[in-house]
């Protein structure tokens, strides 16, 4: 260890590293009344809803808290109490919705495929034609757990089919893989701040569809979590209904203000899409293979087998990846050994390329010297 | 208006001015699965329990979003699926609470009083004696509405008498005022970053009877609001659940860092109370004459009463003053025109005096001569 304080650039699917126009963007204080705040505010809902050309179908709803208050928000305002949902899921982030669902009182069943599969819009044509009851159909994008890219465009076109609603968690692609609600139904498209955009943590938001969040009122059983609510109150008055993270949405404003110059969501695709191939054939020299099939790998975060070397312990690779300046993420499966590499942030291919050189090293390190997975490899059942 | 762009000192109840050095700290980007992150939230949580000396009987439990996203957490997990809260009204935050209480489908009633008269002991023993079927008493115990103090300590006294529950609202006393779980009796204390301690805004927490919380598994109807949840998860990994709002962390540790250094609580209520003595001074010497009586008067935000003057006009007045580098913060009373300045943050007396140099200016440019409001004041029924 040096004593040479330098950040750790964060490989992680957020927080992420912001660049440091954003990071001074915090350096002052807004008062939440102000109107100089309210039209950071306001600035913040039109260009949120810009990315996915949103104009005069859809409303952004910001909301305090990290992605999953928002996610939980969407679902309790927009599903009726006797409304039912049915949740696609190939991850953590899917079971993590339809529990909220659950908890919160509404009928939430499940569609489960594994975690290296997509859900097929076969598979929803299916699920809806078999039962009517079904009134709102629930998806991860790009699941996190794996990386896992989930086919948005033929699924919104079967619910719309089937005249049911759809939510979606896009809370790892939003900026980053298009979403075009000129041609995608949806009710609700949910991200948040420290994402592609790349703001900092602290906030989240809906698109929702206006004229489902106007049929909304009175479906909520949360006070905070009403969407229905926060917007009405945002519309009336232009402020937020309880404290907003002040410096968290100037900064997320600041982010959203550099994702435009660069290009927006196609030339942030881009510059993923290079880290992300910079990550995988780096990787791939070092006998690493990533745990998806590259047709359903979003460039939003890899998923790497383990070195099958018995020496090693992801705790270990971690802290001596960390100390060469990198922080990784772990694995999130249960059947098999990986850990998780995120593509996304402001960085580019060069620090890509830096943290494969640092993962070789800190395996020479350790000692670690068999690295592909032994075949074959166990697929999640 | 000049082309200076210093940023306006906020005399607003939160967020509020804070310090360069909490405000710098938000310069760096962490991991939230990184060690160097989770260290920081131990310490938020360790700091935040010995403001109150909880240490053995109670514990943090930090949540993401607004102070208001805590108070539902905290009724939503302690308070059982069929509790029955005694909610003690005398502002906006009280009614606040009955309502989230109530749409949560829990039990509420409220105990109504006057905006400025203060609950009393004797009420709520004669409230509790006459319905056993209360099972917790929630308390404001400095209602921003109107700046009015409640006595904690002696309704703590008789709620623990009856053997019931209490859970207040310290969001505006947290940190300047005395709270001193050894002396005082509840289940819930609920503060965020954004108050007396002057962090960002952006998370709240729970002080939370370790024996209560231990015995509310089950009891929430809301994931992302679980706070039993949030807190098992991150004694297990000492991490947060949900993605954190790292930077407001971090800003809200440093200011933890300031306070202490400041010399905590007592150090910072006289300081808050210099604050006070010199705004209602500076303003009686203007003719403002404050709403509350001073022995209910919190040193956290007075409410005034507007100037007779028919030529007076909030809206003109908070911008002429704003240009003067102030920003003050509008009446929350229904009966009475008032408006509202805030004592707390990264400020001293001498801001004050120039705060109340710069109404006396803003008046003087608005021809607004006639400021002592016409006798008899109406009183709030």
């Amino acid at each position: 260890m040096t004593l040479v304080s330098r950040d750790p650039i964060l490989l992680t699917p957020g927080p992420l590293t912001t660049s440091l126009a954003t990071k001074t963007a915090m350096l002052r204080d807004w008062g939440s009344w102000d109107a100089a705040f309210n039209a950071v505010t306001a600035g913040v809902r039109r260009k949120a809803l810009d990315v996915v050309h949103g104009e005069g179908t859809h409303v952004v709803v910001p909301m305090q808290g990290s992605g999953t208050f928002s996610v939980e928000a969407a679902v309790n305002t927009l599903v009726p109490r006797d409304g039912h949902v049915l949740v696609l899921v190939n991850g953590a982030y899917g079971l993590r919705m339809a529990k909220l669902a659950q908890m919160m009182g509404r009928k939430a069943t499940t569609f489960v495929t594994a975690e290296d599969a997509p859900t097929t819009p076969a598979d929803v044509d299916r699920l809806l034609a078999g039962d009517a009851s079904i009134t709102h159909v629930g998806l991860i994008h790009c699941e996190t757990s794996t990386g896992i890219l989930n086919p948005l465009k033929g699924i919104a076109d079967v619910v719309a089919r089937h005249g049911r609603r759809l939510i979606v968690d896009a809370m790892s692609s939003y900026g980053a893989l298009p979403i075009d609600a000129r041609e995608v139904a949806f009710d609700a498209v949910i991200a948040a701040s420290g994402k592609c955009i790349e703001g900092p943590p602290g906030m989240g938001f809906v698109i929702a569809r206006r004229s489902a969040l106007e049929a909304s009122a009175g479906n909520c059983s949360s006070l905070a979590l009403d969407l229905h609510d926060q917007w009405v109150y945002m519309e009336k008055t232009t402020q937020w209904r309880y404290t907003p993270p002040t410096h968290v949405v100037v900064a997320f404003d600041a982010a959203l203000d550099q994702f435009l110059d660069e290009g927006g969501q196609p030339a942030r695709h881009a510059r993923y899409a290079r880290n992300c191939r910079a990550l995988i054939d780096g990787m791939a020299a070092l006998g690493f293979r990533p745990f998806l099939d590259p047709a359903i790998q979003a460039p939003i975060i890899v998923t790497f087998h383990a070195p099958a070397d018995p020496k090693y312990e992801f705790k270990a690779f971690y802290a001596a990846v960390r100390e060469r300046g990198f922080i990784l993420y772990p694995g999130k499966l249960t059947q098999v050994e990986t850990f998780r590499v995120g593509c996304i942030g402001a960085i580019g291919p060069e620090e890509m390329q830096q943290a494969v050189h640092a993962i070789a090293d800190a395996l020479a390190d350790l000692g670690i010297a068999e690295i592909a997975p032994r075949a074959p490899v166990a697929r999640v059942a």
